[in-house]
């Protein structure tokens, strides 16, 4: 179980593999879309499926807010609950009380924060954060750790200073041989600090490596940087999972850069927003001169049989199936780029690829 | 075209039928969900073709306003638009102008209204209501008529001399010989004014006669009372058309009274507000009694999959899933039971059918 096989590398470092999960083998690289509170926003499961998602990624913040990670337990766990029967992931739950950043507390022990439902308090520690992921069940789970703000030296060194204890004690509290526990590379925009995040985690021989605390405020050159340092220090025979990441030209940079999995709330926030992802950019819907477009997002999209007038349309009177809509489109482009990506690393023309997918995204790429 | 066979008659006097349209035949009895915004509210027409739906409505009212009927005529008409390549209604706007108490002023020659969505000045005659269901392209057409107040006789009097000129107006500026236009039976709560207004409309020879006017403010026995008095009147070789009915009670009690098409956005409504029909009643999924309930909503709903504890989920986080998977259950559920009425029609005993389904209605039934 949670096998890792490289089938193909580019020169760029570029790799396909297949990661062995208790519920199917995902073919990386990968993107998850994001199911905050056990579903992806607007998109049943069947219609998942049929984009060609494998991997669906569940907040544990969320889940253990609402409905509780006990009740899913006792109702099955969570693909039963959610009905999705392939591969899942859930995150610890420490990004997510990291970010309400005005009421939780921080100690070397753990986290207390205040519920953005009711305001009641909680306490996040790394055995709970694995306990609650125990109880919802997903084939991968994070270690629980802090995600710093970037840019501050002496806070992000700090940082690893809880960072790296709890993932010690995220491993001794796992109990579920079906799940595998992946640590999370911390450092912010430090080459030395990512580089010593990087090492503490090796000797662990943890089933895989994320990348955590990028995508929070620096700019795309410090995050592609960041990666370039992990790529020759992580063990080449593990996956490595790039956090939160989503724009379709830094899924191509990442990939470049040897990462193999990713996930990201981007593709169905944008759809909610009535913003459609295309080749070189994106389309805002709302634009008049959508009004009378025949056309469809794209010759290759999953909605293309509606024009983006409809689309349009849809998008001002605020219907639920814009949503719906924008969604499987935005989804299935990442899919669609991802599949683009894999065919390339096995032609062994990735860099190429690469360079031209990212032509039309200017100086950013 | 517009042929409208009778196939099987029960000793109740419901039957069932076939009614041919440009983009299908309709098995009668038929529930027709709502596309008010050229959209069944969270379900794509695929789940729509899926869950049995075979006839959709959309609103005149709002396409004219948003995005216009001009513009949905110059891409190919609303079929085309929003991707419904079976048979649709479009009904004359009246309905939603009269609704608009506030903000509308009648004439004998038709109504002047505000926008709901920026307040403009609009006008609707029986001409203007025409030419822009012309626009829209629906295979069934609605006269342009009032919908007065139902138990106000004199008012309800006064309003036939506008309703019954402006259907011959409507007649008169119809073009397109592949719609079918259906005049509006009003008249309150009234036997006299119910009779006036169906023997007016008999030698018109329409494709089909509606009874419009009905749950808009009258009791459930009164709104049964009206259907048993056209009943015999109606021509029993045309469809009947109740607008604007959905409740599971109400189709059943309408159906054994002869009516052949049924309307209503009670399914996604109710959908959206959480609750969920089911044989005998509604599940308001907030109660916290569906917290740890395992079961389905019903053994046959489309959504059986599901837990009452996920979908309640769903609804308590206001998860756009939520709507859509109630949408799929309540419209399913309203073309299941048209269905086996259908059947009971066939095998002569929808009487007894009926008795069964309606036990635990109680009273009102």
């Amino acid at each position: 179980m949670f096998e890792f096989e490289i089938t193909a590398q580019d020169d760029s470092g570029a790799r396909t593999g297949l990661f062995h999960t208790p519920h199917g083998v995902l073919e990386t690289p990968v993107f998850a879309p994001v199911g905050t509170a056990a579903t992806v926003k607007a998109l049943q499961p069947r219609d998942l499926r049929e984009l060609g998602s494998t991997l669906v990624l569940s907040n544990t913040y969320h889940l253990y807010l609402r409905p509780g990670d006990q009740l899913v337990r006792d109702l099955g766990g969570l693909h039963q609950f959610m009905q999705w029967d392939g591969p899942m992931l859930t995150d610890s739950g420490g990004f997510q009380v990291f970010s309400l950043s005005d009421t939780r507390k921080i100690d070397q022990d753990g986290v207390t924060f205040q519920s953005h439902i009711d305001g009641s308090y909680h306490r996040f520690t790394p055995e709970s954060s694995v306990a609650i992921q125990e109880n919802l069940g997903a084939d991968i789970i994070m270690a629980f750790d802090e995600c710093p703000p970037p840019r501050d030296y002496n806070y992000v060194k700090q940082s690893l200073t809880r960072t790296h204890p709890w993932l010690t004690r995220c491993l001794a509290a796992k109990t579920r041989p079906d799940q595998a526990l992946f640590g999370i590379v911390q450092g912010g925009i430090f080459r030395d600090l990512r580089e010593e995040s990087a090492r503490f985690m090796i000797p662990l021989d943890l089933p895989g490596y994320a990348i955590g605390g990028l995508a929070v405020g620096e700019s795309k050159e410090e995050m592609y940087e960041v990666l370039e340092w992990l790529q020759p220090v992580l063990p080449a025979n593990k996956p490595r999972y790039l956090m939160g990441v989503g724009a379709p030209e830094d899924l191509v940079h990442a990939v470049l850069r040897g990462v193999d999995i990713f996930d990201c709330v981007l593709p169905t926030r944008l759809a909610r927003h009535g913003t459609a992802l295309v080749r070189g950019g994106r389309l805002n819907l709302r634009n008049a001169k959508f009004a009378r477009d025949e056309r469809p997002l794209a010759p290759d999209s999953p909605v293309a049989q509606y024009s983006r007038a409809y689309l349009r349309h849809l998008v001002k009177a605020n219907e639920i199936l814009g949503h719906i809509l924008l969604s499987l489109h935005n989804v299935g482009f990442l899919h669609q780029i991802m599949g683009e990506m894999r065919q390339a690393i096995r032609k062994n023309n990735l860099q190429q690829w690469g360079a031209e997918f990212l032509k039309p995204y200017g100086k950013e790429s």
